[in-house]
């Protein structure tokens, strides 16, 4: 947070021509990092959300029934499913709510202490969106395949439709967990800029 | 990088009373969030490896059988649980490997792109770890629990001793990865001082 450059938005691409500050900090390559945290945040934000609504809209009813029976599939018959939509909620929610210290970033990219929260916050919102979208592939596998040695039956034959919308639902998550970990590069990089 | 301080070892914590170098480091500090990082790394390769251990040499034989079922639990049943031991494996060797550079930043602790780097590699091990972790919660909770809607019946009521040591062994798993969030916190601290 040491000596703020004091220039407008104007004047900075100027000002890092003809001079780095005396820490060795380009205010450009700075800025640009910064608009590059932006723009993932924002497709890491649309991710996860596509995510959760692919996922909690699912439900497929089938055309028969039985007495006891309710053949119903929905996404909350397991935890699992419960947890990637949740997880993915909140990981969105942040992500929305982290923009503005995002835009904060490309005007004074100096700011040393957010970075680091920043990074602490990603990193623990990484690991939430990691397991819920494991968690949840876990069960998808189990669905598709099921394994003969636990006696659990694939599911899929069934519920087709189902497993098609909650196999697509896991591809959000996972690219989400691919561009949380090139934002966390992103504000290692620029940390080490400053 | 620049600036580096070319004291020893025994004259580095006198000279850091006397001066901070003038990018505003702290080297008793910077050096004593080293120290934490090693040992930190030294806890989570602990974690993973008992991890691994517990869950690849876990097998279980029911004292019956039938002509021709085998009942006979193991971890590559699953291939979740093969997922869990790989992960837990690699990034076992990934921080064993890392020890090194770790004591190489006590030394210097002014190395700028190193823990850059190191923030990069610890944060896809994290995310391989959360991710086996995960996969491998979801399948124990299943054989503890089954799923009345998917008709996949409880599997630890036959199987409790494999329940059990399964059950045990995401522990370390999870251990590892709440300590490999403060490893990363303490690398993006450690590169905002320097």
């Amino acid at each position: 947070m040491s000596s703020p450059m004091k220039t407008g938005p104007l004047e900075a691409g100027e000002a890092s021509k003809n001079e780095t500050s005396k820490h060795g900090l380009n205010t450009n390559r700075g800025r640009a990092i910064s608009i590059l945290d932006l723009i993932l945040r924002v497709f890491a934000a649309i991710g996860t959300l596509g995510s959760s609504v692919a996922m909690g809209t699912t439900n497929q009813t089938l055309p028969f029934s039985f007495q006891s029976f309710q053949f119903r599939a929905e996404y909350n018959d397991l935890p699992m499913f419960m947890f990637f939509v949740i997880a993915n909620s909140i990981v969105c929610g942040y992500l929305v709510l982290s923009l503005p210290l995002s835009i904060f970033h490309i005007i004074r990219s100096e700011a040393k202490i957010s970075r680091v929260i920043f990074i602490i916050f990603d990193t623990v919102m990484l690991s939430l969106l990691a397991c819920g979208a494991s968690a949840a592939a876990s069960i998808v596998y189990l669905a598709h395949k099921g394994n003969a040695n636990a006696n659990w039956l694939p599911i899929c034959q069934q519920f087709s439709n189902f497993c098609q919308r909650i196999s697509g639902s896991l591809i959000g998550s996972f690219f989400s967990v691919i561009i949380l970990i090139l934002i966390i590069t992103t504000s290692a990089v620029s940390l080490s800029q400053i």
